[in-house]
């Protein structure tokens, strides 16, 4: 591509770099140099840089609109993705799925930092190589990453630590909410590659919907609340090509978070969550799905879809 | 902020300046060469001009959508608009809070104007000075402001009169009806702060939905049917870090347009608005708020909402 | 006006132009050296590329917003469009009214080219002149433009072929469904103009929905699909000034497709597409109209819809 997905993520947050007051943001300079752009963890954030934060995730490539959803008495806000390319912008860019390190609480980096480093096992499925010297990082986390996680991350990226721009928001802030509420897609496609031999390359297309969960002060309260939004609210769709339509038919069934979830549905997220360890790593893939999943192949029309209607 | 609320107004609807007739836009020039850009008085107006016109009243720190919303048997646009910052973009600049005189006609001046003036109670309870030279300043109004007027503008801004842009729509009109309709966050927060003693500066995200009544071509219907449109149709919602949630809970419930409508309920706005000597300023706060208020406190992870299902 | 539609056009495309596999576009050249777009013969297209397509194709007078629209079971993406100026944006430029040529398949020209050709009735209805000598030529096709093809429309365009920028997508692809599911506000319009004698020149506001029909490879197949999204699903409605309330009621009420469809109603569209010579321009213009009408008359206030509830 003429720009890479870092230089294009680069230029969706230009405008958060060149005035973060007006998007609720706080800029610093770590030890090393990288700037640090704080959404949520000391800064308020706002609706209009979450969406530069979700679309920049995706090297630019998938666009979030703020539409309502009705949830029970609520009439909540819901980020309606749409996702263009998945192998490169979800797969090996946007996900969170690289582990900065070992254990329990472990920083995770997502957004376009993964496509230049390809240090996880899901960035090295897409054949892609960023030449941007400049990178995003991108974490979920209520604390600052330190000195010694930037360094590594750079080192991974073969850059300076100058040059490493990193976004923080907690899941409990505006921000944090936003951007996990906008990864309905992403759970289903992520979910299809953790759980089954389902090939993901066939998958041109996706979008994804969830209300954005208001937010609770306690991370893990938060964590939990913007998960039920996603699994008990959430709806993804993807339009792929696939000579089988018999084994699309078999993982929608088992895709959604309703299908799989047995004496777990029901149950608030923060509660599975504690089952697990508090990792999202050790959290079995099929609990980690939206409500509802759509899948149309475009080789024969078929459409498949899979939700369990009698939602708590 | 690097770039101030009336600087990043002009930019949002320099493209209007630029090719007035693309967005149905009529510009001319009044006689102390303040800019005049008529949207709706003899000019057809549009819905991209609209948008401009609404994202410019926040000095840009919103973003409005169209979407789509069921009422009965209609499928009507709505304005859905996100919110950033709404002590700044609201209380001190968007809010139609500032009398340009006094009488039962008054102008009334709304938009970033009012972020340069500060000349009214709301914006005054803003911490905010904007060093712009160039002022926008909006009206609901379907008479051209004077000359008069306009010095009046001016000299509260302490800029010439040349420096001035007037972006003007009738209610009766599609940008005055899009822009009206985009209320529905403004009315909650106003209405708590004309009506309650609660501290409206712990509100630190909001958005808000209305659909956008059709257009008729007198004023006083044109604007009971718009009113109608947000006091019936609407729903506005807030994040907020209180430390009382009783004080939310209380405020939630009296805050409705269907809580505190009374006997007023069900009549048709024009109606009301003639109860009330047909001055917005004389209608009681509790009666100027939309039909659903959803407030979500942060801090505790409580959501307060009230509505009344029984819409007429 | 300072940007004509053919450069408004050419700019929205430009990111496509710059950088097409972002947009999942491939480009070549024409013998003659004009500027072939694929967005969906050979290339996959794109959510972002289709959003491009259809603004374009109304010479930027139009915005495109993808919602959700709840179908049955399906939670699809919807098209969304508001529309400016329609006199200007449809009739004189977004509409597929230019047959390039004579017979059953006949290439037929949309977009901006037809505003500067003005070589099709309605197109000549409108009083504009396009000065820009680079033109956007928009096809719904599986095949390429011939060399006859393109040198043709150049030509009646007074342009080199080199000039010529065409966009392609058959029905049978993302970019292909997109667009003609944005099109329900244009099969109101055009509907009108074909059918009746109203004054279309009073309609000065429109807007459009329809469930972005999800893509069969069998281009005769996927164009009923999409079809059948518009008719059974479609949404349209317009602001009007119209001296005559009941001259509006009474094409209101011809003009759903449920209200013309007789025995048709119920029919995939590619039965009925056949039914006609597999031909468009054979179909009756009151079977290629939105499943739900909404006229609004800015004069007097009132408001027509016709719809048929009872969808199959």
């Amino acid at each position: 591509m003429t720009k890479s997905l870092n230089e294009a993520a680069m230029e969706i947050i230009s405008p958060i770099l060149d005035d973060p007051q007006r998007y609720g943001a706080l800029i610093s300079k770590s030890a090393g140099r990288a700037t640090i752009v704080d959404m949520g963890i000391e800064a308020d954030g706002s609706w209009l840089g979450a969406k530069m934060y979700v679309e920049a995730a995706h090297g630019g490539m998938a666009e979030l609109t703020y539409g309502r959803m009705r949830v029970k008495d609520l009439d909540l806000p819901s980020a309606d993705l749409m996702v263009d390319n998945p192998m490169l912008s979800v797969i090996g860019c946007e996900a969170g799925a690289w582990a900065l390190g070992e254990g329990e609480f472990v920083p995770v980096a997502s957004g376009p930092v993964r496509a230049k480093a390809r240090a996880d096992r899901w960035s090295q499925k897409v054949e892609y190589e960023d030449p941007s010297p400049y990178v995003l990082l991108q974490m979920q986390t209520a604390r600052f990453p330190s000195d010694e996680t930037l360094a590594f991350v750079a080192d991974a990226c073969g850059i300076p630590v100058a040059n490493l721009t990193v976004m923080v928001a907690p899941s409990a802030s505006l921000v944090g909410s936003v951007q996990v509420c906008s990864r309905a897609f992403e759970q289903c496609i992520i979910s299809l590659a953790r759980n089954t031999s389902f090939d993901i390359s066939t998958i041109l297309h996706g979008y994804g919907s969830a209300p954005v969960a208001p937010v609770i002060k306690d991370e893990v309260l938060a964590m939990g609340r913007i998960n039920d939004a996603l699994v008990y609210g959430g709806s993804g769709g993807m339009w792929l090509r696939h000579p089988d339509d018999e084994e699309i038919r078999r993982v929608t069934e088992g895709l959604p978070f309703s299908a799989q979830a047995g004496d777990d549905y029901g149950k608030g997220y923060a509660e599975i969550f504690a089952t697990y360890g508090h990792s999202l790593f050790n959290i079995p893939a099929p609990l980690d799905s939206p409500a509802k999943v759509m899948m149309a192949n475009m080789l024969t029309g078929s459409v498949f879809i899979h939700s369990r209607e009698d939602r708590p």
